[in-house]
């Protein structure tokens, strides 16, 4: 029997009823609604709105009904709708009509924003520890392979010589910026919008202040209406997730090329790869291709939101039900392949060997030589064109750079001495792009300093996220 | 026991099994896996590539295999990461070492490739049929309230007054051209992969057109790699089941305006409404509602795999596994929605009084008094300004067009005469829009027609469909 | 001649050339590229890499061109690719070799990333102020409609009464939100790229610190690779405009269902309407269904940035260049919705006997009944249920709530006395929802309130914004 | 002034007529706006509607228009919101009122429709042009490094060596799905709209199969409703352009790769690289990695026209004026893509050597030793766990399988005999792999064959297309 059936003369047909219920999916915020519905009840009865024996017997009977689902005790009804209706029913079963005094006050749109948001706190606070130790994991790697040289690219095409830990830091100032952007979510997130009701407000005198303190909120909502119809902390979130899993699957991207048979740069662990049903030799990082696959699924969870609340008239519209199973898959997606690429950098190898071998045979230090001339005097365009000639030249030759005798050098130009030779050597590449942010090793290293500072402010986050508990 | 174990040193990692194991969804294609193994033993036996007898073994122990999971008595282990595994690691279990012959000459590629072609193709006939379904209940629809005269509307505007059935009839146009593109979808998802091994063919004298023929498959792939790595079928069925969402996304929008206070063109049936946990007097359209919050899930799929195919290089990515999900949900909500619309339509009521008399309170008129002046001479650009002056000055003088005196009409036009008022009466709006495709009644009775033919001739293509049975 | 062609044998395609060209677009960020040029040359001069009187030069060159360029004196060419080369060429006719110092100790890669956050910076800038100025107006409309009623919709059936100001301000509470994202997306744009080179920083000391003074940067790249490489920031802020647009269509939604015959709550001066070409009585809220448009337009970008970047290695790829038409195009269509929307409010007429007098005829009223009888002391299912039964006789009876006798109430319950009528009265009910947040006027004048004192604080924001210039 | 201004009181908004004007982007049809018009035109006069001589009048204004347009001698106007508007208002200025007789029984609704099947139909035939050239481009490039010997991938980790030609075929095999694709948008284009008006159809006696047959068309809308709010063809397009852009993609990634130092399959032509202004010895394949940036803005464009039309209500709204920008770009940067590869791909240079080369120094090869064992009467999966073990045997070894000895191979299978060696060498892999679809020379020589029998076929298509004519 449904909850709201006064007004109808006839039942819902049966598809119906399975193609709108929620349960299936929202259960999974059984802890959220029965703390919200506590919070609830203590508020009523302290108002003065119901008797504080009923909110004790109503506060009981919820907290039976927890222990039964944690033990596995509770069977969730399709034709109950919603994690909300299935609890209230379960409460009036067993406590009686005074269960029915519970939904006093609220509807159930305030009542599942307000699940969602505090389903969705918890989750931001897990996964901004994650994002932290995935960033320290990169640190360690980073330290771990703090000497190794490797070609940088830009357009795949090899560019200068960088350090591998140089190379590996970008991640980290991706991933702060992630974390960045999930403290702005949270913010919209812990606002608390028990008390909008169906989305006008209350006739009764409620205290939503008091619901937000027992909750840890740190915020109420303005408006009623906006309470019950925002969903952009979803969106945001959903967009914050979209970047970081684009971060991963550029991270994906590289693992995955340097374990080809061509790059050589790195070996994956065993443990993070399979193998084929048919090739007996083959070694896949399927991790990383899963990740870069799952990319498209976080991007099209983002899409399919925005493109359910487009348009939308105020305030609530069954549409917008359709906002948690993508949020609740976005939410495994991260986690999991946060957690995964911590363990899997720390367990993987890298080939040093193999990626300075394969500097000695490649035009990297070209723009050293030219740098070489400017410093010499030659205006930078100049120096560049005289480069160009030099590297031609090499091709045709079959030579590389450091190949060719004094006197090549100087057929491009006078201005090259005997030094030119130790200016291009690729330690000396590496060493002298010394600016801020360049990859010389005392640059990485500074680096590498403030990334462990920034962990520790970070670390200050996370035990403010962790306090508010639930 | 991996099955591809012999070059690893060491296990997987427990999260990674999880992580890449596609068990949970993939599951769904158990039917279609057995079906093409045994097809492919056979083949391998007809081809002298394995003992006639150890085929015979083989189909029957799958025959028994596909037994047990329909009735419940076969547990899929995640350890063995997929439908394929699963089934082969039971084979093996069962009727020993010969077991292992089965995967002779093919490669999971391959395998997966054919089960989903399969399962999609016997999914394409059943939505097929329920597209077909709707289309008749539009008809159906259409013809039992034939007379019906409504608003039409631009820009939700008022704009000139139409049949009902003409108006209900669009989505008719648009399901028919849905149909037609299931048939491209189709055409390229009944293709046969089986035989192109991991990427590049196998080295044992394997007759893929037999399998084929087992199977009621239509063609084979040219190319073994492209066998492999194609998703198009999958992508162009996404885009179709997008385009078909934006359909109902429209039916929906609509139902939802005539269902409220406002309009109350219709009323839907109990059966297909819910009411409200707080508000006793709700009896809201939800089914419409979720089926238009539901196009937003479906453009999401479709964005995901065009996001996870896009870069890949040949052949076979992990990546793709990502295919699955969103086409197995995609598919489920396509079902859903278009057979709760065919009788959600079916039942709804349509206040005919309602929707005429509301055309007695606006300008819907104005194009039909604009005519008028035309075929009394006047160029039509002249005749719309002439028009527009009135419609201003019956907005100040608060009267519709129906309420001037012929005086008043003769200050805008010496070209009105007493038949004006005939002219612009909302039946002779209706009946004169006799145009090829307009809404006067013997137009819509044509289109009608015409369409009751249309679903004959899609009842022959679903009888072609039904035939490839599994 | 390319700037770069030292090493090529042979020109580039000429087709080729048009399609890798940026110059069509990137040449609106000509101010930002010469200002950071001027930067970048007096900081060499400072840090002795190149003689002062050559910075003088250059700087006097660039100067020169700017003026060229505003004064419509610059033709740009598609076969120097983009607006650095444009102006680099350039520079060097006019003074010679010495401007092919410029290019000291840079790339393209660092100036377009800044030039774009410089670009990007100062539209934020001016977003930030229209987000303000369209929440302003959202106010002066609730302040100047305060007295109205109107009905409050969830799944677009009337729910229960609310003032038309509380729902106005609704769109300020979403825009108060977009104003928090914009400010993180500031935050995050706001850091200098140069100094950066191709990839890995540069072997002249240079002073990036120096460059961000002069261009009031209030931070730097920790990390080379990443200052070239980052498009976050780009993401972000598609991220925060598809947000902003999806509120714009909601907004857009109800303007276009109040304007409409059915509703008619509202009239939008003709200033923001058109008219028909065929229908002369037609006037169409064009601007709101386009702002309704182009949301998808804005979404569009988003993915299309997102999938660019997806699995893309480190650092630059000329996909990158594709991050650029899709921004402008976001800015300009973000800038126009804002700013017509704002004059659009302020315009509109408000039909409040209208609004109220629909509210006579429905069930708005439900819930109050149904807690009037929750401070009778019925549990508050079992007073839906009641009023559900209710609800039910007068569809039956073809009655209002309000319409019903003192006898007729308390058929359905015996706790029904006298004052129920005093408590179903419209203007009760708005009263009554007196809880925080509520549609009552006391808590809507203190959304008001509240909502000037933020305006306040986020012209401080805007300030400081402004301080940062060009 | 406005064509429609008789009804308002009020000049719209300078900046709501620019934002709702569409002049810039759809004067790209003015060719089809004309065209149509001159047909509709003379339909008037054969339906005795208007005279035959204000038709002759009008036709020759309409020439002259179409002259003046192609001599750069008419400057469109914003006033006159678009293309339509445009050349009326012209046409008026130019024959005098009789102009006005022109709109007579159409709407800008059906007009605008019109135009844009007719545009899309002609750009249609084009693309379909430029698909077949670059198949028969893949066909000449097959042919050309028929005998190249190459690692195939799969995870991007080398699987079996395949043929070069085979490799590439498998992009013909995709754009052939292309073509049948576009076949299908073509046939839901090629449809005539006009004569629908507004939306109701005209009360005038038009005969819409005259205008149909003057253009061309096919068909012709059954319901004028449909006719003209059917945005299908355009989504059906984009659907197209986007899986089309994933393959080229496909294609891009693998270039860029093969391009790179650690691959160097290929070495693309100087006429389709550019170089870099820092570092003098780049040359970027910038082509291949601009096609797979601009994969996400056509990716875009469908994301767009999907939430465009979610949930539009009957018939057309002025979101649907969002449809065109977005079209025009896919149009636009598809047809250079197609166009570039075509030329990219007779230009570049294929290094077999390496490629062989690199297969001598990997286990491509183990497949062939496990089928070796398969064919000795071991099952399948055990044969898979000995070479397993002899992979893992040979990393332990640092040797490649060719390297064993005889008795090291019998360690691990007293099968093997010493044909082993043979059956593994890479030349017999290719051989071998003769199934249908395989790698084998044969095979892929009959992929060839069939290729050029379906560019005959579809050569006929394209002279069909071609017959439609403008």
């Amino acid at each position: 029997m449904k909850l709201w059936g006064g007004r109808f003369t006839k039942g819902t047909d049966k598809g119906v009823e399975e193609f709108t219920s929620s349960i299936s999916f929202d259960c999974r915020m059984y802890k959220e609604d029965i703390a919200g519905s506590i919070a609830h009840a203590r508020m009523l009865a302290k108002c003065g709105i119901i008797p504080g024996s009923d909110a004790e017997q109503i506060v009981a009977g919820l907290e039976g009904i927890l222990a039964d689902i944690e033990a596995g005790n509770f069977s969730f009804e399709v034709s109950l709708e919603d994690i909300h209706m299935n609890i209230e029913k379960r409460l009036i079963d067993r406590i009686g009509p005074i269960g029915g005094r519970l939904h006093t006050a609220r509807s159930r749109n305030d009542q599942v924003a307000l699940d969602t948001h505090m389903y969705l706190r918890r989750e931001i606070a897990a996964i901004a520890a994650l994002v932290t130790e995935l960033q320290a994991a990169i640190v360690e790697t980073a330290e771990k392979h703090g000497d190794v040289i490797m070609p940088g690219y830009t357009h795949l095409q090899r560019a200068q010589p960088i350090l591998f830990s140089h190379h590996i830091m970008t991640y980290f100032s991706m991933l702060a910026r992630d974390f960045g952007r999930l403290q702005g979510v949270w913010e919209r997130t812990d606002v608390m919008p028990l008390g909008a009701g169906a989305l006008a407000g209350t006739t009764f005198p409620i205290d939503p202040h008091y619901v937000a303190e027992q909750l840890n909120f740190g915020a109420l909502y303005e408006n009623s209406i906006d309470a019950v119809s925002d969903r952009d902390y979803i969106l945001e979130f959903l967009s914050f997730a979209s970047i970081l899993m684009m971060h991963l699957s550029r991270l994906s991207e590289e693992i995955i090329l340097w374990s080809s048979a061509e790059f050589r740069f790195i070996e994956l662990d065993d443990a993070h790869c399979t193998g084929s049903s048919i090739m007996p030799q083959k070694k896949n990082p399927d991790v990383s291709e899963l990740v870069r696959g799952k990319t498209g699924r976080v991007f099209g969870h983002l899409m399919a939101m925005l493109t359910v609340a487009k348009g939308l008239p105020l305030a609530y519209n069954k549409d917008l039900q359709e906002d948690k199973e993508g949020l609740f898959d976005t939410i495994d997606t991260i986690k999991f392949s946060l957690s995964v690429y911590a363990s899997m950098l720390k367990a993987m190898k890298v080939n040093g060997e193999r990626t300075l071998d394969s500097l000695q045979r490649d035009f990297s230090n070209a723009t050293d030589m030219a740098d070489y001339l400017v410093k010499k005097g030659l205006p930078f365009r100049q120096a560049h064109e005289v480069v160009g000639r030099s590297v031609r030249y090499c091709i045709e030759e079959r030579k590389w750079l450091a190949e060719l005798s004094l006197e090549e050098f100087r057929q491009f130009s006078p201005l090259f001495e005997a030094d030119i030779l130790q200016a291009i050597q690729i330690e000396t590449c590496v060493q002298n792009r010394n600016s801020h942010g360049g990859t010389s090793p005392v640059q990485v290293a500074r680096q590498v300093t403030n990334a462990k500072a920034l962990l520790t402010k970070q670390q200050g986050v996370l035990d403010t996220y962790r306090k508010v508990g639930l």
